[in-house]
């Protein structure tokens, strides 16, 4: 976010020969695993009734976004998530080669904070490790929309908060980004687990083995991801540059 | 909001020639079909008992205002709600047309989002979509109350960080306008609803085919809102301009 | 709040010439009315069992005192609280006139508080009105001792947040006072009801008749108000001018 | 945090001779005790079920972090925290003197903490006054692990948005660490208690003579912290200086 100038310095793979697409790298790999992990620890309930509700969830995911973004954003943008560094890709913010090494480098990190938790919760704790599962009584096509609205709204937010062509100060934009992936917690934790990153959805399925329904979770949030930004950058185009806000 | 200079460029069906009018009504349309959107969803429950609460539903309200207005709101303001685009049209931030045009996006978009939580839940699940309805053991003039007084603080709030002719800076307004929506919710949330917004109460009305005293919350918003416009440009006029606070 | 130029103007009867004057008074009643308001109706449950739990109450409250400070605060400061307005008078931010006559708004915007929550609510679910009642287990001396605790964080928390001398820009203030409120609710809510404003206790106590230890709730906010402001202005005094903090 | 100058001041016990030093301890002093006698107070639940729950105790939290550190914070920084403390020493923010007084200053404000609650709560409420625990089916590895991934994302959180080598405008870092920290207690509530600080730890272990496995809450943030340290000043370093972020 907020890194136009990548794409400036070579959008190749002559990135890969700068230190700092290295230290990018590193950023990229903590900060997922600290989301994942987090938030396969958010929702488990240890046998009691007072922790782990969707709200529980949601103000835990709000925070680790908003953290994250606020003290790391600087090493490359910090994405945490394959569908927005593809709508990154789409709109040249990063390139092509620095997109599918942050996909390979945020599934890593997504398996790393997964297993971190298996690790450190008893077994008879573990529930599904906050593997992302499909509401029972829903069709898949309903999965897939509650993927794709959520994700649309992330995404839109995303762009809306960090795009320096139209607003002046992108002032502490980490704030409403973690408020959206708080709506989407708050909104679809009951009929999908409210994915809208398929990094996120990869870790625990990879430490339970639970592969159900599991092309959703890259297919909805990529759909998302590139209507969000479709709708931002096409729908929404030609502003007029004295409007910028300068909020 | 912070869009004085609306006016100036004609305030008359002269703005439809202008390609950044039908930006704005886009991005009213999605802002408005995002907020309904949420707001059907977050208090349905699944069948659980860990979601759908009156915090629930309340932070992810506060969240979705927030974040709409954080990112699109250059795109004509982004009122959402035909009780602040009534206010606007009173102390001429918009005009009269730009205003009628507003309701009827906002109605709209209300309706889509309302019809895209109805297509997402399987049907055990609707509940009644969100519906505002009035607690039974209320009077409608108690119900009528509810809305005016929550509404009051809704406008009060917005003209307070918006208006430009009092703060030298409106710097992140959509925190405490989310606030104020939290703040109604939580408040409102077992008498009316809470609904502060008659394209947020028409939206599932259509959908659910539930109209009992659905008048209220068109009287009580723009009731509240016409009365929170007069308190805060007649009551509160003659400021010093030296006492403009720079926070 | 961040009005030290107030009793540059004269802190005499004086002010009382001035049209601010009695804009100020206007803005201060309506500000505590909504607080009030808002405080009376947050706890109620309406014989339901997901609202009007301790963060139910707490989230709104921080809302509320966040919104209404950030949109109203440049008239006259915006204190809703006796125990403030009595602070500000002792470090002469505000006159003594001024002072007295804030506490008698402030009482009477929080009783038309209480009483339109009062009017609007169903006599089955009115339950006690918000009203602040000691824990029976708690001795009198635990209850003031609360009292002081919550409104000495809150105290503290206000001038560390307002006073121009130490920081640069007050950016924002009404966020971490927001919070303090919601701190103190969070952690009183079971024991005093963590009024921390003798205007918040006298609202309901007027309307229910319900005086029983009514003098806490003055003494208490009092004490923790005059303490904090020895502790910040005296205790915390000379410090470096260079060390501002610029956030 | 943000006072890189202390030590240009002279990093020694000269600093002794200076009034801010002392002034700075009183000031951490206040704070620690005021966050730890909240620590305290939230989680207990008065016999009923609506409050004291995770979500609970991570509001209060969260909210008690933000407003010690945005109202206090210029006075030597606030930590609040030994673990903190320790890692200020490791980058020379502060003098191996001034961090050891900390420390105690810490130690002692936790403890007045603890003992406040303690005397202002009846003893049938008192539980376990918040004592951190380890839950008895956990490993003391994996409770060992559970602080220091916590801890080790507080840290990292707090110079991520505090070093102002990397960050022009360290604007409102208060609200990320406090988030931080509120990550924590919805992540670990159920596991380790979420310390993430040893002065908090051993505030309620002092009053109430719980010292089982005290020894994790000193280990596990203190490693936690200088691996966070370790991590952004050594493996993310080199950071392009054109890249600061100005948000």
């Amino acid at each position: 976010m907020g890194r136009e100038e990548v794409c400036k310095k070579g959008c190749s793979l002559g990135e890969a020969r700068e230190r700092s697409f290295w230290r990018d790298l590193a950023a990229e790999f903590v900060a997922t695993f600290l989301l994942v992990s987090v938030q396969c620890a958010l929702p488990l309930t240890w046998g009691r009734n007072d922790i782990g509700s969707g709200i529980h969830t949601a103000l835990g995911m709000t925070f680790i976004v908003t953290t994250t973004l606020w003290s790391l954003s600087e090493f490359g943008g910090i994405h945490m998530n394959p569908a927005l560094s593809l709508s990154m890709m789409c709109v040249r913010r990063i390139s092509i080669f620095r997109g599918l090494v942050y996909m390979v480098v945020q599934s890593a990190g997504g398996v790393a904070g997964a297993a971190l938790i298996w690790g450190l919760t008893p077994e008879q704790f573990r529930e599904t490790l906050a593997s992302t599962e499909l509401n029972p009584s829903m069709t898949v096509w309903q999965g897939l929309g509650v993927e794709i609205w959520l994700t649309f709204n992330l995404i839109l937010t995303l762009h809306g908060c960090t795009y320096t062509g139209r607003k002046v100060n992108i002032l502490m934009f980490s704030v409403p980004i973690g408020m959206a992936v708080g709506t989407g917690v708050l909104s679809g934790f009951a009929s999908t687990g409210a994915s809208m990153n398929p990094a996120r959805s990869l870790g625990p399925a990879v430490m339970m083995g639970k592969w159900d329904h599991h092309w959703i979770y890259w297919v909805g949030p990529c759909l998302g991801s590139v209507l969000a930004t479709f709708t931002y950058y096409v729908v929404f185009d030609k502003p007029d540059k004295n409007q910028k806000a300068s909020h």
